[in-house]
């Protein structure tokens, strides 16, 4: 199982609703995928700038299928225009 | 609901097992904690010096009670002493 924390930053003047409108529709189709076992979109507390997606995958195959898929292709290119900075960490639990 | 990411760069020269001996009681008390969900370390797949806690908690209030537990107070210090850095996020699920 791999985890996946996707952390961005908005740029200066996006609304949230503006980036929520778009998400939710990646949301909504990468929890179809059979390689993923959760996948949702978070805001930071304290910073309404941060917008972070928390997954949860089967492993890393899954991944690189979620990223060749339709709604990644369409959508994912529109958000990042929306950021500022995006920082990605692939892991996996220490027991 | 609320998600904690607090990531960490371990200095140079820390080895891992030498963290892990401390982490591993954190996180075996921490689990133990009623307003604690999950709260475990993972280790980045593509860069072993950072170690995040990939934490869920029921609310703030749960956090505040963890972040005063005798264990918290004992063991988080000389973690942060094998860090580098830490990067702490709070946050709650956009539906």
């Amino acid at each position: 199982m791999i985890r996946v924390v996707a952390k961005g930053k908005l740029k200066q003047g996006v609304k949230l609703e503006e980036y929520l409108t778009l998400a939710r529709e990646l949301v909504t189709e990468t929890n179809k995928e059979e390689g993923c076992i959760s996948y949702a979109l978070h805001e930071d507390i304290n910073d309404p700038t941060i917008v972070t997606m928390i997954e949860k995958w089967v492993d890393e195959e899954a991944i690189e299928q979620h990223n060749c898929s339709e709604h990644v292709r369409k959508i994912v290119p529109e958000l990042r225009k929306l950021r500022e900075s995006t920082e990605i960490n692939l892991y996996r639990e220490i027991k």
